[in-house]
């Protein structure tokens, strides 16, 4: 039976909770609809505690199969800033987390879309359909504004612990022809003449065949799917999607964070994903080390940003973390049942029916 | 006062309505609301009278200036496709409008989002906030099924009347300081040795200072601005959009359509735009000349495109028609009173107290 | 008869000079062959005065039509930064500028390509085979070096003077069927509460249908092309290019500074463009406001850059000097007859034939 | 001690020689310079057998870190097709390959340039300055005509062998701190209501941290890097690069073919990599299923493209044969001493003194 922590990926030490909330100041919320037929849900990351239609901060994004109906894509590419919360949830929701992404803005600044500028929502999405009966269109604007009110909560000093697994937009998630969902890992970057930085990964995993996996390092699939009988497995073609969110604390402006967003790929494609057609997979990352007023009579920032040529070890982190991120999101993931009876098994269960010993944390370091 | 056709842009010809709708197939509706601080709507562009789920047509996209929230885009990128009608709304309705095309295609069907892959809305949007309550959202999904609908009653055998102005979407734009909205125009492209086609242009106008404005090649700009005043349009950025949709039936792939949409740019500057930092200039063009199946086991389309050494014409059509649909919508704006009183005038209007004689159709050809 | 001045192109001032070395430190040189069939060049431009290997400046790049031969954008548009100075030539002769600035870096960092990086030679090229017997690759190595120390004179406290027209790379390019080349401008950008800047634009021209020409707001084309009796022009497709090269002392970065090069776009569509299908237009903008150096271990710039809010000037002035840099080119233009007997008149030679007055000086701002 | 068959990667079978020679008609030759400091060469690969000049094949481009010099990709993202053989070289003899390809192209059609449009030079680069003295230029036009002849000669019935390894332009590459170079690879696309296609690859493979290899599954680099003592691997920052090259004969058009080439980054990043900041990454990948005639006045094909639907199989093709060419060109790299005594040892020399069984062909299929 597999042991209570997932392997390590990768030589980096990560932060103190191995969470995106190690990157200080940002938030992890999640609201779950767990009714039956609808097992969906709504989570969200904030990079800080304030209003971030005020207070943007940089980001950058790589589509690396835009497959997918994520929406605020484009005004991020030109801008380079965040000025929402970032937002997942199941691909037919996403309007109803865009409108309520813009009421509770329209709410905090009654000025905005008259002398303020519109906002611009920023939702991410997977297609949870096998699990979840999508076509019922179940979250609503509310549960939204739960999830936001979570993530405000979850900013204490030190980080927090973020749920991880069936949780939230990963309620009915998929991997690998297994329960997948809400997966973080973090990364601390140090380098012998800077301060050191911290990398956060949070995903959305939904992707894979199951014949593909390969678990930190490790060819499981195969395996697995010899033995683990599938009806909608078998046959079926990738029809899921991978968002993966980073976070950093350091200097960076939003082309060298599209830059990190980019390594997001060998991350994904460590465990087995060839980024098949139907897979929306999109990475985003962003700076918490500082924000780009809405104000064009408010002061810029005025800090170096890093050299390019320090970015290798953050490119890692970014790698190693993602990884780490799905490699998690399976870990944790609890067995969910729901649309027409459809239900996924967990990692951990198929797992502990291999006649062999199972993936120990101990097999940590990719050895 | 100006006489009641707008001056003709360029040498080509145009299609028999000078529409968009010249382009076989193509329909064009709209839904308006007009109810005191409520001036909006919604205004739907049918590339075809069948199901565009399952009858995809190719497109291709280019973002000119990405400050917009207009959503689907990442998609139509990757697969240079389109699947639902091309939506036009206000900001904050894009959601709703998103929402409306998920229902319809989940209603038609039923297996979208199942055993068939989820929906991509393609909505896109210009901010109305200075006539528009763009806060109360007022536009609700219903809206969208009219619009929907009315854009399917007009695709007769040759083409229908699009209606113009402070229509649709175009209700509450503003262009130029002046009354904006929708404005349509086509152009033939007749090649010595090749079948004749046609170009279509559809455009959203919201975008443009007073001072800045070249109507039908003439600099009319700083002289209407000396002479109206208008409080809020003196100081006020860019904080406009401008949607071009574009349509022929020369058979063309989405490497190429992006190409034609790329010319866009050169009609929206001809008019006086330097597409300002605040507006949302994209264009998107589509090809009639076959479809795409949802389903890959039905035959993938066999025709010849065009060799890319025959589109100059083309470009010349695509800069002309959207050019001339800026000067249609300004031409056949109506005035519109909505928010706190908020008024725009109309070119009509403001061209007839210029002293000098206007802008007849007899000084077309830029002359 | 055309006056001196070629008319003044929008509603800003322009610099000193009225030339992109008005941007301080920038510096401009040219090398021009003029040897019967072989009439070509090369024209430099320098950011700055030091060595761009270890000094970088931020750019961006707008491939507008990317059908050219250009060296050097991949790296450019990864990074956000130049690292030789910016060469012009015909599109042969490529390959022997890259080398010379290749060999140049190697000179001047003994360790370039050892244990410091390669360099990246950045070579912007038009097709000059109408008037220059292209085949004969007669650009040299030592003319890139002839024309780069040339750029390094010219860069006095004050600005300096540039040849336009028929000259350094310009020597055999066309342009609107006539002969076209070298053109420069500037525009200053005053803002109420912030510091004054300067945009600087270099035109290499080499572009457009002499029937489409909109010479400073006039549709001269059709008349011209009427009178014009030009053999090669009647049926050829549009061939040539356009290169942008776009200088600023405002401190902004690599992604703004792409935003900036997109609006070059729009000075070419005024001038009667529509980016024809054979035309690599291609537009780069840099700052001059800080440098980036290649060793990770010297500190990197801490400036604010501009917020994007406050671009909108800075778009304009691209607009307005690149539209004035082509008029200038146009205007500074010298006859050439080059290969095979074939030459190309000058816009001032067929101005002065029309019989109503010509365009002057004083029909300036575009009224 | 390894056995002489390298591992195999993933479940597809590869075509008869598994090189990209599989694929029908394309050819690839080599040319290599052994002389002491000079260390280096040339790879062409050949779509097919005739002018490319005149038969455009379809193409499309994957940047996945733009730090590099290659030359030629702005044309080919623009109009999808190449017009030269593929050149592979060094960072610094660039140009001498361009400056062939042109003359090349000039002497087959004598109005290139004049009637006819200038030809697009297509060559890609790594930087081998660590065995080859790069700083000579030792590559000259006539190295690219030899590696041009070679790759017309191996044009059989069958496809024919590819030397991989140190030869060519793999000649002074490092890959991983071990010997680089050049290695292909290719495997069958098997449908079942299809017919069978071929994907190859060919990589020029420069990248890589020793202790990041994961050699066909197995995460080697750690313990390598613990024994192997190389001083320059210690602490070099990553400089290389990998150029992938992809051919198919399926019937896949610019925009398929780049999501084709963006595969490629799956397989790269399986063997350990991050795509560091100095390596320059891309993949291009081309059709041999049609052609694109030069003028418009042949007629253009008319194939059915393949469904998108249908490409799953073709990513799965595109990341093994890229991982699996990168494993071959490491496994039958030679030693080469070059400038300096620099010397790279070989993949299989530092695995044969691993204590414990090296990498068997038999551990193939990553188990």
């Amino acid at each position: 039976m597999p042991s209570s922590a997932p392997p390590h990926i990768g030589l980096l030490r990560s932060g103190r909770l191995d969470a995106i909330t190690d990157v200080e100041g940002v938030g992890v919320g999640h609201f779950t609809l767990d009714e039956g037929e609808v097992q969906t849900g709504v989570t969200v990351v904030r990079p800080h505690g304030r209003d971030l239609f005020l207070h943007r901060v940089p980001a950058g994004v790589s589509v690396i199969n835009g497959f997918g109906k994520s929406t605020g894509l484009v005004q991020v590419e030109e801008l380079g800033v965040l000025e929402t919360p970032i937002a997942l949830t199941n691909t037919f929701s996403v309007p109803a987390v865009a409108q309520a992404q813009i009421r509770q803005c329209v709410h905090a600044n009654p000025e905005c879309g008259r002398s303020l500028p519109t906002v611009n929502p920023l939702v991410f999405e997977c297609n949870d359909g096998y699990l979840n009966d999508i076509q019922r269109m179940a979250v609503r604007e509310v549960h939204y504004s739960h999830a936001e009110a979570d993530a405000r909560k979850l900013v204490p000093l030190d980080g927090a612990l973020v749920q991880q697994g069936s949780v939230g937009a990963g309620r009915g998630m998929s991997c690998f022809g297994l329960k997948g969902g809400i997966g973080t890992a973090s990364r601390r970057v140090e380098m012998p003449d800077a301060p050191a930085h911290t990398v956060g990964a949070l995903v959305l995993a939904n992707f894979g065949l199951l014949q593909n996996l390969v678990f930190a390092g490790r060819a499981l699939g195969p395996e697995l799917a010899a033995r683990v009988k599938m009806a909608e497995q078998a046959s079926a073609p990738e029809k899921g999607s991978i968002i993966v969110l980073l976070a950093t604390d350091a200097p960076l402006d939003a082309r060298q964070l599209r830059r990190l967003a980019v390594r997001a790929g060998a991350g994904i494609a460590r465990t087995g994903s060839v980024f098949g057609h139907g897979s929306g997979d999109i990475a985003l990352a962003f700076s918490t080390a500082y924000t780009v007023p809405l104000s064009a009579h408010e002061p810029m920032p005025a800090l170096a940003m890093l050299h390019d040529a320090r970015l290798d070890p953050f490119f890692q982190a970014v790698a190693d973390s993602t990884e780490q991120a799905i490699v998690n999101a399976l870990w944790h993931a609890q067995p969910v049942t729901g649309r027409d009876g459809h239900a996924r098994r967990t990692l951990q269960e198929v797992l502990a029916e291999l006649p062999h010993e199972g993936v120990h944390a101990s097999s940590a370091h990719n050895d």
